[in-house]
């Protein structure tokens, strides 16, 4: 039994629900952020993210800094690019678009390649951008929230690095890390930035990030300074590096009850196999879906190669819509998300089914979620057609 | 009793020790950043800012945002600040330095007022210094948690607004928002920066900050975009609005727990009139500063004056080093703060007396801590001279 009180299943794509002993640990008494036991606290989370990335490159450098997943856009934006300087950014919904402001900001040119709605950018037409123009970097959204749309990552590197190899991978994983493979080394991948909230299961308000010996190299590099002060990798490649190697050290002061939290998801998500993990998300991706087609409903992601698994993005039937959908499921006791893709928001919603929803098998969130759905649409009148 | 397990009492300049409501908000279900329930919560938490601020002007904005303290100095030098303005830094020790480098990342140029350690920069050279340059704003260390040495607003405040009205007033108080008396809209301050883990009482992982309407005015005038991404006030400001009118809005996530925290504290902040609180501070304080001269020890701040009221920091007796006081106070179940100022970090160490540590009559930390300070001493052959 969860020592949780009873409350609605939070089933949007991030935050996602929280594991009690995650929760727990956020409650932990306070710390001195430079006493050994929370530096060695520390120093273990950033040595289990390496393993989450599947890294094992000790030029490879992970970064946990008190944030949200917006964060990771400035770091990469302010470090990894210079004023001047030419990306790519693959776009499939909003995040792409708000990637590109962010670089604009740091003087980055960005360049978009759209894909329709639901698709995603193909390799030969990223083949023929990058022959194109030279590019610092391009970056993909792994699993673009807004859509639901998942992008393939290991053709994609092998792509850039043929075609284009002085070309940095990035990699926004916010909505993929923790539910989609990722092979940080073996991919060849020069950054994957992330937040705590989603498949990762810990509670907002941390940025997580992890770059190449590669990435680092260029940053040290670079012939103008970083474009920011909170997320310079000057200040912050020094603090991690000390954090790990369980010395005390100073930029600005880490949050120790979320270290703690992430500390203790990190240990619940590495006690098993990953392949276990990615594989038990497959599954229920699986089962949302096959649930949501059996209602009659589409995806805004219609081919199958390019779905999630930790979330679906579903068209809204005719003649129902977001604001009476929402309630009905809230009487049923589950949260999902309304659209968030600027062109279409209001004609589809989102259903996030990352972590211990998918994991815990004392958990039914995703049955009750599926069950509330088709009674809440059958209760509005929907017929499948 | 606490429901906390047993553990040493942390008293340094932050992070302090935490009251048991705000630690058990931090485990909070995990609920959706857009949906009715938590919007509610942060609205009410900003509303309670304002109070806490002492400000009633409905053009002051406060903001809170995941992030350190530190964002602070990025929110005000990207958005207050454009590139080739000049800014009059006051120099109270460590966090200065910050702060200058802060505003070179961002192209302006920060000049810099020292003055000697232990002190802080006087009225009349002040007033030199503006008269010398237009500046577009100064900056300020309330609570300077290198050095203990406490900055008069009031009078400086007033100064500025004579000598050189257009001049924003900006204030770090992350080491005094909660335990110094700031009254926001009657002394004209235009921004106060602050963090959540100090004298507010909240896990840290919160920027909390707050700009008058002339700061916000300032920035709507830019002739440039603003320098950041993630600290950009053009991204924030409508969030922050459509919390405070309890909307949903969404630019980055939020951290529902922290914000619960921050809630929890905040309510109890202002359960009670907010001069009861600094006087309690002012009191623990005295009873501190008494012992420590009891001891036959100085402060860095040898003024009366210029001594903050929720730390104190002290030069170490001759014969007596950090790395052998710390481990024995730790026997004894305290925590203090070795130096941090760069030019005589070993010289001295700090002691936080924040929060629930002053203001909860069924604490003793302090009185612990103070006999813990003696009896460590002693043991190490230290007599009063």
């Amino acid at each position: 039994m969860s020592s949780q009180p009873s409350h609605p299943a939070l089933l949007i794509p991030g935050p996602i629900e929280f594991d009690d002993a995650v929760l727990q640990s956020m409650s932990h008494y306070s710390e001195s952020h430079v006493g050994a036991p929370f530096v060695n606290t520390f120093g273990e989370t950033l040595s289990m993210l390496r393993k989450l990335f599947q890294s094992t490159d000790p030029a490879a450098q992970p970064l946990v800094i008190s944030g949200s997943g917006t964060l990771g856009w400035d770091l990469v934006a302010a470090n990894l690019a210079e004023p001047g300087d030419e990306v790519l950014v693959l776009h499939t919904g909003y995040f792409a678009d708000s990637f590109a402001d962010c670089f604009e900001t740091y003087g980055v040119k960005a360049t978009q390649l759209k894909a329709p709605i639901g698709s995603r950018p193909q390799l030969p037409e990223i083949e023929a951008a990058l022959k194109e123009k030279k590019y610092k970097l391009l970056t993909v959204t792994h699993v673009d929230t807004s859509t639901g749309v998942l992008s393939e990552l290991k053709a994609l590197s092998e792509l850039v690095h043929k075609v284009s190899p002085e070309t940095l991978v990035i990699v926004d994983g916010v909505c993929s890390v923790g539910s989609e493979e990722i092979e940080f080394d073996k991919w060849n991948l020069d950054g994957v930035i992330t937040a705590s909230q989603k498949a990762i299961g810990c509670p907002a308000g941390l940025s997580i990030s992890m770059y190449s010996g590669r990435a680092i190299e260029t940053f040290k590099n670079r012939k103008s300074p970083p474009g920011s002060y909170f997320a310079s990798f000057k200040n912050w490649l020094p603090i991690m590096q000390n954090y790990e190697a369980k010395k005390p050290s100073y930029f600005a002061t880490p949050s120790p009850q979320l270290i703690h939290a992430l500390h203790t998801s990190l240990t619940q998500i590495l006690s098993k196999p990953l392949s276990e993990r990615f594989a038990a998300h497959r599954a229920t991706s699986q089962k949302v879906k096959k649930a949501v087609a059996a209602l009659g409903l589409k995806q805004l992601a219609s081919d199958p190669a390019d779905q999630a698994n930790g979330m679906t993005a579903i068209y809204l039937p005719e003649n129902v819509k977001v604001p009476e959908l929402m309630p009905a499921l809230m009487k049923k006791g589950v949260i999902f998300a309304g659209g968030l893709h600027k062109e279409i928001a209001a004609k589809y919603f989102r259903v996030g089914h990352m972590g211990v929803s998918v994991t815990d098998p004392n958990r039914d969130d995703i049955d009750r979620a599926l069950k509330a759905l088709e009674t809440s649409l059958s209760d509005m009148g929907y017929q499948k057609a």
